[in-house]
């Protein structure tokens, strides 16, 4: 139990201690935070006093996540200590000194929250069999739904990095290039808005310690480089997409803005939460090659809860319009750590790897309005009003959310969410 | 003319004046240098010396060039006058000061050359037409050579940022997941090293100032975003490409390693240079759309001799395989940079863009061994001694060459090149 009243009953009990990046309208530099019930933990300022003497923890003051990514489990270890037992209840050090808790509690309400990394590269990958399946059937007829590698690895593409934003962001419609008739690409294409645009229900995670080039992380060692893991929605244009991803996949249609949850959930407070896949048994028809074979597998994933909402600008209300979990992928996040640096490729502090579109088998379960409305050919409904939606319109804002449900606390991971603003003029 | 004796013969004449970021054995600390004939001109002594009194110079201290990218086309055309000034052969002010031009102008010998900047986003184009044309028709036959999209956009993909490195670096085969039997992907996959590397001729500009989150580049703002090019090897391991790209591009096949030339050549030196693309009177069928259309596509791109060469462990000889143009380019890289941004993506200084393989029209101009060798169905003879190559071997050092010729002196654009190392020991 934490000392801070109303920890206990919200997304940031103290079993929770997610960290991200603030700054305050008194302080504008940015400084690393940790979240507890409706406060910001200033670390820098506990640094400053002399309460993280076991590591060098001057990179509580830096304006990025990345130093402190760097340093490995054994220090995040040390520090989620020290941290809870500063906030617990029993612990007068910040309980009693009113002056060292005014300085270091911030009401959330006035702080201004940031990109928690710099992220030096973005991978996404596309790890939901069922969201893999429901995107093949749709292009490519049930038969064919799987590519022949899509069970044999994890499927994945580097993404773009300097548009990744942080909850709250604006999302502009974007306009592009599109398929002149949409039956037939020969006749060429077509400029103007995006029509087509859409959300991606996804969490995605934080690399932590690097890896020299050409030296591949293994299986037994991914953990080790998972920092934590944020709520993702990979924005996507799908009439972009369509028509300019063959052959090297998707490019302008997602590289306008991806937006993430800025507070970090280290994988130390998600391991009460340790799970196996929603699927059953998996992975062995095929079995991976050896080195994607994780030991852990059978629980290797996480039971994190999942929603998108859908909030018309006009409206009050934000509908539900999928709910997911993160225990719908068929390859987990240290599977796809390990084929991402299969070839040698390097991983640095603050990477961030996405875990693609998290659809489930059921038909609220979808994550992305591509699956709901199938392509746009059936209506999704908001609420029981008759507002519907197949696509997003601009003014809507959409909100993903996350937790883990514990005994009798549970673990949020906060706002991702961003509105939707019209067009620019398309100057075609 | 220079007073440095060997310029006006060399790769670096005044002409040229490219930008780099070197370190000396007695000076480990990174700075900003310029090449000169056979010496480095340390622009950080010049600039505590206030010899760029017309603008904050203070970039020329630091470790990348991404500070003074940032500052854009003014400030460039400052330094570049500044610099041409310092080192002709009127100016006494290096040229009698012993001192200081000892100081200031080190031997190339007695540096060592990084990364000219660090790379927050890496883009690869595909926009040589022979190239995407051979390679089409590798894969579907003549009649759908090029997709349907290639003649309206230039098609690109994001790349991987962390694994870009400078010329010299050593380059190890990777290993990764091949398609078990080459004609039936429905037999999977095994694991083992790549039996098909390959590389890439390229070239790559480097982004100057940044846009906005949603504020896309015009094409007649275009030029000013681009600070200079480079020289780059997009390795690729062609079996791991061929099983892992559908249908999201390749990833692992080229993230193990990009190698880039040191020097970024300003593109004020290459605008002597300017011409029409190799291919005659081109875009006319089909017209690109407004956005992507160049009033000055005629003068768009540069004639820039390139070429490749793949030099055996074995031997003290560099046979020549490849000999390529920069003007062998359907898209130049001004339709690049508009259409990377036109959904609203944001280019920040430092950003790399890739050309794409540059094949010529002609046999010996084919940018890459997958089409020298036609998917290895032939011999790629290196010199006429009988040594051949289909693909790449363990051993063999691969350098790109390019230069400008100009009247009485030539533009190079020094290093780029590799040595494969064997693969690590491939536990599957």
């Amino acid at each position: 139990m934490s000392f801070v009243s109303d920890a206990a009953t919200s997304d940031f009990p103290i079993q929770n201690l997610p960290y991200g990046i603030f700054s305050t309208s008194t302080s504008a530099h940015k400084r690393v935070g940790v979240a507890i019930g409706t406060f910001v933990l200033d670390l820098s300022v506990l640094e400053t006093e002399g309460h993280f003497a076991e590591f060098d923890a001057a990179c509580f003051h830096d304006s990025s996540l990345n130093r402190f990514m760097a340093q490995g489990s054994t220090v995040w270890s040390k520090a989620r200590a020290t941290i809870a037992r500063l906030l617990s209840a029993d612990e007068p050090t910040l309980r009693d000194n009113e002056e060292l808790r005014h300085r270091a509690l911030i009401r959330m309400e006035d702080v201004q929250m940031h990109l928690p990394a710099k992220v030096g590269d973005y991978t996404d990958f596309y790890s939901s069999r069922e969201h893999a399946t429901n995107v093949g059937r749709m292009f490519r007829g049930d038969d064919h739904a799987l590519q022949p590698n899509w069970l044999h690895l994890p499927v994945g593409y580097h993404g773009r990095a300097s548009s990744i934003v942080t909850s709250g962001t604006d999302v502009r419609r974007p306009c592009g290039q599109l398929q002149a008739d949409a039956k037939d690409p020969s006749k060429g294409s077509k400029y103007g808005p995006c029509r087509v645009l859409d959300y991606e229900l996804e969490m995605a995670f934080f690399v932590g310690p690097s890896n020299e080039l050409g030296e591949p992380i293994s299986i037994s060692e991914a953990e080790d480089h998972i920092f934590g893991v944020v709520l993702m929605n990979d924005w996507s244009a799908r009439d972009i997409q369509k028509w300019e991803y063959v052959p090297l996949g998707p490019f302008g249609a997602k590289n306008f803005a991806t937006t993430i949850s800025p507070w970090v959930v280290p994988l130390a407070a998600l391991e009460p939460f340790r799970c196996e896949p929603s699927f059953g048994p998996a992975q062995k028809d095929p079995q991976p090659l050896a080195y994607l074979t994780d030991p852990s597998y059978a629980r290797g994933t996480y039971d994190i809860n999942l929603s998108v909402s859908v909030k018309p600008e006009q409206s009050d209300q934000a509908y539900t319009v999928t709910k997911s979990n993160f225990r719908n992928m068929y390859w987990n996040m240290k599977q796809q750590l390990v084929h991402h640096t299969v070839t040698g490729c390097n991983m640095q502090p603050g990477d961030l790897l996405g875990s693609g579109t998290i659809s489930g088998s059921t038909d609220d379960s979808l994550g992305s309005m591509l699956e709901l409305s199938w392509q746009g050919t059936r209506d999704v409904a908001l609420g029981d009003g008759g507002l519907t939606r197949k696509f997003l319109q601009d003014g809507d804002t959409v909100a993903i959310s996350g937790f883990c449900q514990g005994h009798g606390y549970r673990i949020g991971f906060g706002s991702c969410e961003g509105k939707i603003l019209p067009a620019r003029q398309c100057n075609a």
